[in-house]
């Protein structure tokens, strides 16, 4: 429903990641595949999750004598291991132990080194496509006889900066992160509390606005983003300014909001 | 959410009928229950459903870990037959075989027979609580030795109408639940499509707004609401307008709107 409201096509949705098997972090899940079926999807779609989601999934079609019309490839991953769960050409997605109530794992989402960009002040009409593909590899170009035609660097800059970004709910304040997550342009991380409800966050396995700030400091990330607040909170700025007090480049996960991380 | 938004204290739900396991008829009933729990209620909770709900929903809770602290009696039917699935002091619930692409049933709900009332320009100061319970139950009231001090008929007025509602909820066009319906004060019936889609709900197993209203005037209630419209239909007047001219006492199934039946 929030992704037709704020209208993102849902057929561009590939990959799903799913933190842990409380019901706030996927119940609308079947819903949405069932959707995804009556708009005609034909893509495989990929489903990361701690073990059971599938059995939950294919159960809810079996009762419903459903068969979708794409295929689900489930994905299940140790939710207390950092591991690669998926790589492709441009992204890997590394699990993030968390600490909570239940078995859960953040995600680290990593572009791959990108091409190096073509120099278009220097390209000249004789420099072909197919050099040109060459180029953006890092490689120079040859002729027949082993000359080198175009040497890269005359003819390249560097590739745009490859972008990072980790995504950390539910979990307590987890300084065991930090390593993995260092220096990620964009860190998500909960912030369920208040520090005047220290002593609930520490009951329940989440954190406190104060908390997820110095996950973000000590981690040297670009810009944080916190959310999954209490719903006790009817009034987000004091989270917002218990966190700004730590780490300055914090903004509050609103829902339909988005976030440029290569600006 | 719906029942939040039109302000329906879910502490006060205590049985909820599920007619199928297509995700449209049940898929938000587990944050419900959980909703509930968070909420701290200690009611027992009775689930009327096709069988599998309660495997979905143990299987929900086993992964969550989750334990709720209230308990939650499940009441599986049978869909294919009519069955007597609850009774108690004020109101009998019959299933109502429906035809539909999966094994589907509508609920009959019936208020017994209601006591009787005291006629207030009858009483007398002399007249006792005890005295009244009886009369309401329709007793004359007698002495020690037996002599009658009132008499019923003296004193009391005949019981307000019991009152019924029948649920109807994915069917095809289905004239055999007709006898089971007859004169209920209030019929809600599926009219997923128009009668230029009769094909199309001939093929899904759902009815048109003609059919709906027909099976309404054949059972001769006394009031038809219309309601599950294919997406399709972004102006519902049209689809009122075919119901209205086979059966004229006809509202459509509009969110957060309520039927009074004994007005």
């Amino acid at each position: 429903m929030q992704l037709t409201a704020f209208e993102v096509p849902i057929h561009k949705v590939t990959h799903i990641f799913i933190s842990h098997l409380h019901g706030d972090h996927y119940l609308g899940l079947t819903g949405l595949l069932f959707s995804m079926h009556l708009q005609k999807r034909q893509a495989d779609l990929h489903l990361f999750s701690s073990p059971g989601l599938n059995e939950i999934i294919l159960l809810q079609l079996k009762y419903s004598k459903s068969v979708l019309n794409y295929k689900i490839i489930f994905h299940p991953f140790n939710p207390e291991e950092k591991n690669l769960i998926w790589e492709d050409d441009v992204v890997t997605v590394e699990t993030i132990p968390l600490i909570h109530k239940l078995a859960c794992a953040g995600f680290l989402f990593k572009e791959k080194e990108k091409p190096r960009r073509i120099d278009k002040s220097k390209l000249r009409s004789d420099v072909l496509l197919q050099h040109i593909v060459l180029l953006k590899k890092g490689a120079d170009v040859v002729d027949e006889s082993g000359n080198i035609l175009y040497k890269n660097i005359d003819f390249t800059l560097s590739p745009n900066a490859s972008l990072s970004y980790a995504y950390c709910s539910d979990t307590a304040f987890n300084p065991s992160m930090v390593k993995q997550i260092s220096n990620v342009d964009l860190l998500y991380h909960e912030a369920t509390f208040m520090e005047q409800e220290i002593d609930k966050a520490v009951e329940t396995k989440h954190s406190t606005a104060r908390q997820a700030a110095e996950i973000a400091r000590l981690s040297n990330v670009k810009k944080l983003v916190i959310g999954h607040f209490s719903a006790r909170y009817r009034d987000l700025q004091p989270i917002l300014d218990e966190a700004l007090m730590v780490f300055p480049n914090t903004s509050l996960a609103v829902e339909g909001q988005t976030f440029n991380l290569d600006s």
